[in-house]
């Protein structure tokens, strides 16, 4: 029997990261083959070039798209997705794939969901449906509209997708296979390395045995001119806390470069501040280095959702998560000072929270290839009602 | 007090023919100021460019954006939006509208919304909400999911949007500015040219006084190789019938050539037929020719829109306007030969139908200029639900 | 042996004709490989698509590199180049040639040397070293800076190259391949086809058997207004010459459309012309309907270079080939319509001319594939004082 | 009478520093506007964003282009120069400059060579002419091929080009404005401010009136590989040397990542250097920098022509400045660690040289203005022979 060729589009580091273990079952699946294609952030060094852990996980490279115009403004970002347009056509026209599949709600996405629908080939979606409350979920939404199969999160994401006018049965709940990993961690969560040594990063060590925070913080794109002043207020009140902190470096979005200036001159006036900045660590690393953190603080994703199944306490900071589905072990504040600083120390005296299964239960790997593998879609699509 | 700047963007002559009353309404309403961009096909000779009559209509052309790639291939058509973006984006940096506003469904205007989405551009989107059957419908749908403000043409479109998870309060009711010329006609229908003589066109002469059909034929895109054999089963019913027919060249989307190479090669060896050919016409002149037809035959959106407010007898052919709203006036029928002819037979049977209101009365252009003064957008746009 | 990959871009019919027994040559050489990327107007069926004429000669097309704005503006000239070095780029990265050859000086073979020098792939260069007159010569010569090996027509080109700084070393006089085929001609002239019959085209009837002439017209960029009335005093003049005239439509360069404005309006008011109008033929059969006409009249190179072989009259208008090594056979006039009909009188008094071996002795093919396969040009060029 | 508008294109640091004076002097011409083109490199902070320096000359950007692909790949190079054609000739569309100006010979001015050529814009080049025995000379005399008016630094380079088969009088000896600047600093050259406290940098202080070098080392296109190589000699030979040490970031040529890699891992292992690492620096105290230095080491262009005028000891590594016309101040070694050891100590042990006018004697500035308000260059050009 011929396979159904599966291209994969993975545009940055934390789509990688979130996505792996379904790649695997992919890979795995007798009816499935997987063609991997690396685009934008995800093949920068400068944003942590994920294709030697993409190798070393045994993914063959189908095809590596260069797209960002570098300068970081509303205009290149925008004109990014268009050259993503351009040359993810010509890759999906040399690889000819049965389905092409995109995750989540990043801009670069949009370009990955135009070229298929253009092209004739069922767009597969995973993460549909979820709201999120920032300037992304707009996107979300119309690549949903341009989706032939969704597979989503949860009950939540898959009633909403009915409500928008997908046709139920092209929506299947799977999980978020980001979970897959957070489940792996949370079976086998001992800290056995040693973050500074492994990664690397910048700053001074870490004691991974002593207490400590993570840090990830990204910049909001319709906020722009603030990007800087947010990171500031964030630098300010770890400063005053003063614990060790792990603290990631942001994605390419527009504003990045206010953000990473905000980080490199507090760096260079503070010599002996508590900080160390990586630009991006192994997936599973990644979650134990989470998971016997103190607390998580900032905007991204990753206290959402997979801190929900892990229990670590997260403070999320602005509007960037705004109305996303959340568990318990989230509290929520805002760029003042005083707020922020109070939230962190709630967290710090509440400690690890249980686990939840709000995002998945572990298994979403092996359901999107078997779905994936029985779904033939059929991309003269229309709304429900 | 400084006026809105509200850039409009036109990709393709139908759509100018469509919004033209709403463009001289913003142009003259007194807080707004008009910034016509002209792009795609909207420029190309041999689909009828629309540059002379935009200017003899009185518009000034703020930018002319050529995007389309030669070929007419599924791959040249998403470079094509991807080229849209980079261009459209360097104009809005350029113009720095308030609001960009798009019209309907075609794939170019996906390149407009995405432009305005990322430049955090306020986007509005008339003929919102709307459902049509063909693969161009999930364009629509796509493009709701990215607006900030939508002027439908009707309640079942307001409805729709709203099921979507559109807020209701950014939802307006103008009806589709199309009627306003529809209505223009209707009030005052004498046919007072003569189409061969004014607008020349390929074939051998027609008198408009006796009676006769026109066709518009637009090739599917997802029916790729099957447009040239669409046709070609369209010129030999319309042979057998062997009536005075206006034929108009279809628009540049994938597939086109096909249409054309059939149109071409029956006109090089059937020199004694009764097609005249035109590429495109003014369109009060458009609809007068229309509303004085026997009969419109073929897929195109005016026989259910325009005609069904001009009561004209319409066949629609195949998928295209699948599902749309229609009146009375259309009969709807496939590409098989028997079934197509007995069709166009009884509507010429049939004759006139009474005038219906199902996509506007005839006010939409100052509706859509009031709209646009009186909003104010929010681009940090989430779902109702 | 590892053979090592030679790929060629051909961009126009014209070069195609022109490059064809030195594809056939490479494809047939024990220690070459032939990668054809077709691109261009090459790929379009309105300026008539060469790619069946390839896979009829037994070619497989590598890449096909659709790359053409549609406008015929300035502008969208100089973005066509643009898209073609990004979609080039991407196939070189994909075919990782060991050399790129490109012909001659049109427009796009700018792309295809910017592509190839930025990914330090050496470039061979055919036609280099010769002398027009007209805008694209300073393309020419721009080529030949970049390339790193150049194959041309005659000691003239050669001496040319020297004087430019070029290494004599890494020339090869190999003379131009046009002529291999315009000797195949030569030896077996008879025409064995009706042009008409086997070709189609467009307007009345021609008898091959009787005198008739041929024209090709080419639009000169830098007098982009005058094209039209350019192809208006041809149509004059050659109306009152009042004899069977094929002619070829013209190649897509800026101003494309004034010439074929021109044609078409002339066409659709003199329906009992004597001129048949075609797209392309095939290479031989073209040159035999040269080799037999009465004269070929236009501003084509292909007057310049297969007529001196073939001892057809020319009469070579305007300043398209202005400075270009000529034949007895050629004779120069200019757009003035006294000029150029006495000029046309000339020449269909004087008839055919003794063959010349100024491009090429019609064994080009083999010396070309040669001369490759025994290069190893250094990327990393210098000029020689 | 109305003024001639003259487009500058900027691509690059050094290419501003080079050019300023010429800008100055068209900007203040009673006969010249000038359109002064920010592109490339030259907008982005992480190369030393040049534009608040513009704003701070006095200059008014025209418009900005941004047009790099991140990924430093060969590919991506290819694709950053068919952006740029593509973008470039919508600056040119907008601005409609009556001639348009480039400089040098990096891979960026090819887009603006190609994007005036095809838009029949005149193109005048400044430092054409010279030989530098690298890769990135071909693309300097392809430049000047395309080039309607040469502006050139010496006799030296007039010569070539008039071998080359340019018109001589076509070509203007003006000298190099960046001798301009080097004059004024040669009169005045004191050291007037701290360079660690006015431009920050990252590294230990310097204290610049104890004696300094000053590094200055880009990686060479064609050796990608070997560019982290290179910068790791630099960094041990100048350790053992261990003299305070100005050392300036390279440009986003293919093979930048390489080079930036080696000095930062250095630098994060190696806390107590006697680096200092910058962006970039006004280009008078860059100037006075240099000239209060003990010795230039590295591979700029600085060393052979800035320095030559200023008397600088200048040490020139490898190749990239193979066949450059030069001074006495300059002794070539290449990346023997032993040689590149003792051609530094033999120049520290020579010190200062005498000034030399062999790229201009600092009055470039105005008689480029003149050069160009007096001239009206045919762009339909031919070689000379």
């Amino acid at each position: 029997m011929k396979k159904k060729k599966i291209c994969v589009v993975i545009t940055a580091r934390p789509s990688y990261s979130r996505i792996r273990t379904a790649l695997k079952a992919i890979q795995q699946h007798a009816e499935l083959e997987l063609q991997l294609v690396v685009a934008a952030s995800a093949l920068l060094d400068r944003y942590g070039s994920i294709v030697n852990y993409i190798e070393e996980d045994g993914f063959a490279i189908a095809e590596k798209v260069y797209m960002i115009i570098e300068g970081a403004t509303l205009t290149s970002s925008a004109k990014t997705t268009g050259i993503g347009i351009m040359e993810l056509s010509t890759a999906f026209d040399n690889l000819k794939p049965d389905m092409v599949c995109t995750i989540g709600d990043r801009f670069e996405t949009m370009a990955t969901a135009i070229a298929a629908s253009y092209m004739n080939i069922p767009l597969v979606h995973i993460q549909g449906g979820e709201v999120t409350g920032n300037i992304d979920e707009k996107v979300r939404h119309a690549i949903s509209k341009l989706a032939d199969l969704h597979l989503v999160s949860n009950e939540d994401a898959k009633q909403r997708l009915i409500k928008m006018g997908e046709y139920e049965n092209k929506i299947y709940i799977t999980g978020c296979p980001s979970i897959d990993i957070a489940k792996q961690v949370n079976d086998n969560p001992a800290l056995d390395f040693d973050p500074c040594e492994k990664y690397g990063g910048v700053g001074n060590y870490i004691n991974p045995n002593e207490p400590y925070l993570v840090v990830i913080q990204h910049p909001v794109t319709t906020e722009f001119s603030e990007a800087k002043q947010q990171a500031e207020t964030l630098i300010q009140v770890l400063s005053e806390i003063n614990m060790p902190t792990f603290w990631f470096w942001p994605n390419p979005d527009a504003g990045s470069d206010g953000t990473s200036n905000a980080l490199r001159s507090f760096r260079e006036d503070n010599r002996d501040n508590k900080f160390r900045f990586f630009k991006n660590m192994e997936g599973h690393d990644f979650l134990k280095l989470l998971y016997h953190s103190q607390c998580l603080i900032g905007n991204s994703s990753v206290g959402i959702r997979e801190c929900s199944y892990l229990g670590v306490p997260v403070v999320n900071v602005g509007t960037r998560q705004n109305k996303r589905l959340r568990g318990n072990n989230v509290m929520d504040t805002n760029y003042e000072i005083q707020n922020l600083k109070s939230t962190i120390l709630s967290q710090l005296s509440h400690g690890q929270y249980p686990s939840e299964n709000i995002y998945g239960n572990g298994s979403a790997a092996k359901k999107i290839a078997d779905v994936i593998a029985s779904s033939n879609p059929n991309i003269k699509k229309v709304i429900s009602y």
